[in-house]
């Protein structure tokens, strides 16, 4: 299809400049190469936002320790624009935090407000032009947006502007959002951004800067979460909670579905832009993505995963001899399992700290070379006993295949496999990574199957009920559990057209 | 006033990522820093173009070449855009063309067509965003631009697309260009080119590469050169001959002011798009900027400076002892003026060979470093004589004040300074850098004043009808003069805007 | 004194190599940056050797993944020294070892045998010409040595080598031995080394690479541990057995103190070079330094760990609510703490994952920055709780403190502090940082006082009869515990010396 | 042989760090690629040093100045030591002066004396351990050494001190003078340095620095040059009087052959250390080495060179229309030879400014890609004539070959090749790079032969006694002339030994 084509050419056409990124991403950011959460479902962004009038200008020394906290949401790429007195300065890089950042950076970003940005992506359309925040000098004045999220109709929206003359410059969501801002009759700046929310279909928890003023939004559904908090006399907003924690902010609440607020000198000003009543809050901020210390929509995500363990172990009844995690996803669930059950908790396999990355190619001699520069089985404690492991979810099956087959080789005698969610069978288009969708080992094999292929004695999923019992301790949400059930939240047209 | 308050928004907002950008420029590109030159005007670009449909897929190789041999045109940033059966490559980066690529980025950059540029600009929008070609993909296709020289009414321009809703990432007045094409409601690309380049004024020589040809415009006035060659059976076009001869490609014949030139699979096609019938090629190509060994609209470089100097010494009167230039920018006027006036021509000041940059400050015990970093006058050849210093231009004054102090302190016993051109007092607006107008020596001081600054016993300028006369031996087009006599081919309406 | 004047004019004679070098690393290794750590006992080293013949080349990039694995052991810098038909190729660099390494140094460092070297060091002597292996060229043939361990007399050795004309070109210990070497009438480059051997004291680890042979040594003490392996017909040495697992290498044998192992092409050739019978092994390898994988001298490293934390329990008679470890290093005595206890585990304090560096000065506002980097208490689980936090050691305790201030700042009602190593109160001569020992908190302050220094409601150490009853499971070594009691195995001479 | 074998394992076993440097180098120090003098005779070494007590702390600044002076002497590596009240601080690495030092750097090696140094070498052994100054901290004291030349018999020293036990870390012939201070049973260094110099055969300019002095050494023939200059109360030495100018120093006088002069607190002490009458100094130097504005033992360069031009043009007899240098080696020489001669002189051929360095392969297109890149013909200068081509001289004889070509490609009628010294048979075992002495294309061709070679109508040297009349206008120093009549003036058992 043509469409298509025209967006491959425009990944294409940058391919050298995002070759030359790419390099110095691999020398910069070791940390970054996270094997094997390559068999996880992955965010693709944080945010972080401060209006910081009185306390001076270091409002962009706040963010950049706020995006630290959140590069879990996020290590391919990060930005900070800050606010001076109105003029607009921006630092972007591809790599982690605290590579693209440096002192004379950050100093170089005086002023008392700043919005910043961590983002994942896949591959293909890893480069700089696509880091956030994005600023743009309108005629409307200046604007700078960072964003979580995923358009549904983004496409649709940017053929229509192309087709009137507009020029992108990346293919991020983001930008769509800025060419419907410029080209909005309307003048004022904040303005012609409700004007273009009203335009959006899908996920996005938004922050925008303009002037004089801080403005956070969520999506009318709610898919992504947004907190807001306090520090003193300045207002914090992040994607999640333990990005307050770090600068010693106070978490105040969750900015709700369908909200906009204003932060300016006048304080602050939240307004409904949207009557949808029903949420669809991602259920898997609570199985894997945020930080166990964050609180979600009023939720602690460490103590809902350790809630799903004990849930996992009152829907399962297998007997054995130990129960062993996956370091570090299935920590929390195993300890609530083994609390349940009864069943002793051991530090069977071990995390290994330093490592990062190789260029070594896997060989016929150490053909699991990746998981075995992570994971350490240790054979005093394994050796004999029926195992019971318990991870946060399965994508594709072949890291589980690999620390099953190391936990056998180190003298298991059982090895059940446990999984604190449910199978994941379908793609996300709200966020996530749906790049591998294909790869989905659940989308085609039974439960008896991926079993039987990741070598596990046996396997046993959280129910999708058992898990909701779970997260929903402490609020009533709805959830988007499109990725267990295939339930979109949102017109199948979009769903089609992202294809 | 808004306006200009808007643009250095503009340029302030992406100051962090220029300040990266430019700390891997002064890391790279010790050439690069010509002190000396600061103390001559400058021009802004080259560009270099070729197709090649037989050759073979090498046409970023041949326009890598022709950049180096273009690279005194700028020295700020390079770039290649390379078309690969309709594929869309680009690699661009701040500094020289050999630093900016290398032998994988080159690899990368197959194809059959190309074009490149090599940028200078002032200081301040010194960034990579700046650096072309600039790459678009429009609804109408892929479009890539490269440019050499100044829109009078780029800011007008500008404002008026921004007014509907146009995003600009650039200060570049490309980007103008490109938001004109993407505008048209033509939806044939080149059509829409067409229709863009009755819309500009000033002076441009610009390649334009679309899916299945290249393009090349001269403005109606022809402000800057542009020349077409031919190597086998590729087209080249070049800002100077002097990037055919690296190649081994043969110089066919200038592009005309108003014409515009397209190759494509049916070969060349010419047509003029423009009724202007009188030319203002700009003189200071011949005085300083070109290469010696190019020829431009029919005139030989080197020859015509060589001209200028037997012209000076028909209109000079002074006894002296030899006749000295300052190296490398006085030595063909030097010898010209030698061969006519019979007075000995001796290399009393060297050029040293590898003094780039330092970044030891100036002190009272060697204030003028600079200088002496890259110029050394010979004791023993200069001591005692009546020295008649020859250099092309004067700008500021300031480097030629310390020549002629140094050449003093070694023992000459007079220094009459003569320039090879009339006294430079008026800006310009078509591509050279004028950011330093107010600090044109001649704009406020006579010529006896300056010849006291600068401490010359006695100082000549070539009279502007001299200048003509050298210049004009082999063709008759007419020359902007305007640095010299402030007589603007264009309305002052774009002059007085520009400031 | 004057010989240290010596020694520290030599360490300022590079410093700004050494500045130079520390640049690098701090922009390459963020990992490396342990701010938590800086309270801890700190390793200095980590060998790795092969001895490949049949298996081809490859015998570097094994060597590269072993010192992967051994990576805790030192992050400073990292070398791997080849041995291809007698060729010698050497490749070091500081930081990491995966940024020291890459595909193309890798490849330069073809081979049959290879030593490398990860270490550690104090900042002061953190340079370049300090990575090891070192590389010399005697009359004797080429020698490789890498090195793990302190030489009590190597200033004594020093002096009378330089006396006698020898020029050093590092601080090392290693290039001591070298020396001896070079020195040394016997011809036999292995000859030579054992001579040398014997006029060392203090704790060594050694590898030796010659033309034709692989030389494994450890000192008669066996202060440090060298373990044995195979990978089919080759044989591998490692500081610790987990370097194995990561090459699916298999742990054949400890090597043991006082023996040196020759691997050549007739296999492997046992002797004892000392008749010593004591042995101090360094009891700091159970408690904090060595990887919870590795064995060391027939006992594993993680349940000699959580035995000390059961031992811990059993001395202990606090109520409490939770038992909750300072992660990573208080995990696996936490939870035999909780076993044995029946108090319930829990993960109150998270380690965060991607927090590595920050430049950000701690400021009023955020004064224990680097603590809030590196770990979260999580309210939900620990607010109102009577807590026993769990921690290996305390060395400084200024960590400590910052920790416990967190989690009362958390809400735990009480924080009873339980420490699974009895007091640190005594420099270490053999192969730990010693440059702190007056920043040691114990040496000056009793149990009591230090409880009230960090803050916390009640403090506890393991005994020192506890703790070697928790290690000796398996074995019936002697270790080294001066740390603890101050009974060095090794005569005042050389520790008033060191000072 | 054995002991050839083991030098060249010494070179292979830092390969891959010397490959690491040569990368920084590649991309730091494209001026450096000097394609063209591949086809001349090649300097090793620059030295330069300072004694500043009164001036506070600048000293290595002025070292800094002066080695960007003498940069000419040596591209591959730079360095300086510096001594600050007795501490030295030293920083070196591979590339230009401008690239290895940094404003950080400078600022870390303030002291109130430095030497410093560039060095030149061949492919094979350039890597960083060869970089100089270098520093030994011997139990006599610290001592620094910068050394340009060559010894005879350093092999021979070596390899007696290796057999006594001695550690090479380079293959620096300076460290074989390090050695032999060391093993000096003399207590005072500096005497131990003098009894160390009467061991020493062959060309050396050297330059000591101990705790309180700085010491500058001749050797007895004088090979190489070494001036003495005054900056204010400060002394400072270089190898060219050029350094001296950069810096505002005066020149005093040469160092004399077999002087040695120590600077301390008390001036300068002069002595002679060797008896030796007769002076070898490298006629090279005139002919190409040297910057033409130094004075080397009485003669200005520039002035010799346009003198050997002249003695040129009235030892040959050719008719022709123009004179035209090879730039910039022929300039001086061809402006002589016009004088002389009357024949006109021209700039037939450009030097390209910012043609560095290129990764472009030459293809049968571009075969000659690197004079392209170098030099440019004029065609309207040359079209037609008959033209005297002047060089300094033929090394290999490939340069002369293309630019001759490319000169008849641009039309001239006659190139009559004239070579303003004689020719170069015999390889150097002083100073100069020998490592192509087989490439020497007068070693095995008649004149006539080199002549149709290079495809020159007629070809023509300078006779030996026509070169030596025309240096010998100031002074009646003896020459080694040894390139040119195979004369060496040292024992021929070094010469054998050498290859």
């Amino acid at each position: 299809m043509q469409l298509s084509n025209k967006f491959s050419a425009s990944n294409l056409s940058h391919n050298t400049i995002q070759t030359n990124s790419s390099t110095a991403v691999s020398k910069q950011s070791q940390s970054a190469d996270l094997d094997l959460t390559a068999d996880k479902m992955t965010e693709e962004c944080g945010v972080f936002g401060i209006y910081n009038p009185e306390a001076g200008t270091e409002a962009a020394e706040m963010t950049y320790l706020g995006l630290i906290a959140l590069q879990h949401r996020g290590q391919e790429s990060a930005g900070i624009c800050a606010n001076n007195q109105g003029q607009f300065n921006i630092h972007k890089g591809m790599g982690l935090v605290e590579n693209v950042f440096s002192q004379e950076t950050i100093a170089g970003l005086a002023g008392e407000m700043a919005i910043g940005h961590v983002r994942y992506s896949t591959s293909g359309s890893s480069k700089l032009a696509n880091a956030q925040p994005i600023l743009i000098n309108s005629i409307k004045g200046d604007l700078a947006l960072a964003h979580n999220g995923n358009l549904a109709n983004a496409a649709e929206l940017r053929h229509n502007l192309e087709n009137n003359g507009s020029i992108f410059h990346s293919t991020l969501d983001t930008e769509v959002i800025a060419h419907l801002v410029a080209r909005s009759f309307e003048d004022n700046i904040i303005e012609a951004l409700v004007q273009s929310l009203h335009q959006l279909k899908g996920g996005f928890s938004l922050l925008a800067m303009v002037k004089d003023s801080l403005v956070a939004i969520r999506d009318p559904r709610g898919f992504r979460p947004l907190a807001l908090g306090k520090l003193g006399s300045a207002y914090v907003v992040a994607s999640e909670s333990c990005a307050f924690d770090i600068i010693g902010a106070e978490f105040i609440r969750n900015v709700e579905p369908g909200e906009m607020i204003i932060i300016d000198q006048d304080g602050l000003t939240s307004s409904k832009y949207s009557s949808e009543s029903k949420t669809s809050l991602c259920v898997f901020e609570y199985i894997y993505f945020a930080r166990p210390d964050s609180n979600i929509d009023g939720q602690n995500v460490l103590l809902a995963r350790k809630e799903m363990g004990k849930q996992l172990a009152r829907e399962m009844d297998v007997e054995a001899d130990l129960v062993v995690p996956v370091p570090d996803s299935g920590i929390a669930a195993a300890l609530g399992f083994a609390e349940e059950s009864g069943i002793p908790y051991a530090q069977g396999i071990l995390r290994n700290r330093y490592m990062g990355r190789t260029f070594i190619q896997p060989t016929q001699q150490i053909r699991d070379l990746k998981v075995r520069l992570k994971l350490s089985p240790i054979k005093e404690i394994i050796a004999g006993k029926r195992i019971i492991l318990i991870d946060d979810s399965i994508v594709r099956g072949t890291t589980s295949k690999q620390i099953i087959a190391r936990i056998k080789e180190a003298g298991a005698s059982e090895v059940h496999v446990a999984i604190s969610s449910p199978p994941v069978k379908y793609p996300c288009y709200f966020g996530l990574d749906t790049s591998r969708r294909k790869e989905l080992i659940a989308s085609s094999n039974t439960v008896a199957e991926i079993g039987k292929t990741i070598g596990a004695d046996s396997l046993h999923y959280l129910s999708q009920r058992g898990m909701l019992a779970a997260i929903k301790i402490n609020h009533d949400l709805g959830f988007c559990q499109a990725c267990f059930d295939g339930d979109y939240p949102i017109s199948d047209r979009y769903l089609n057209e992202e294809e």
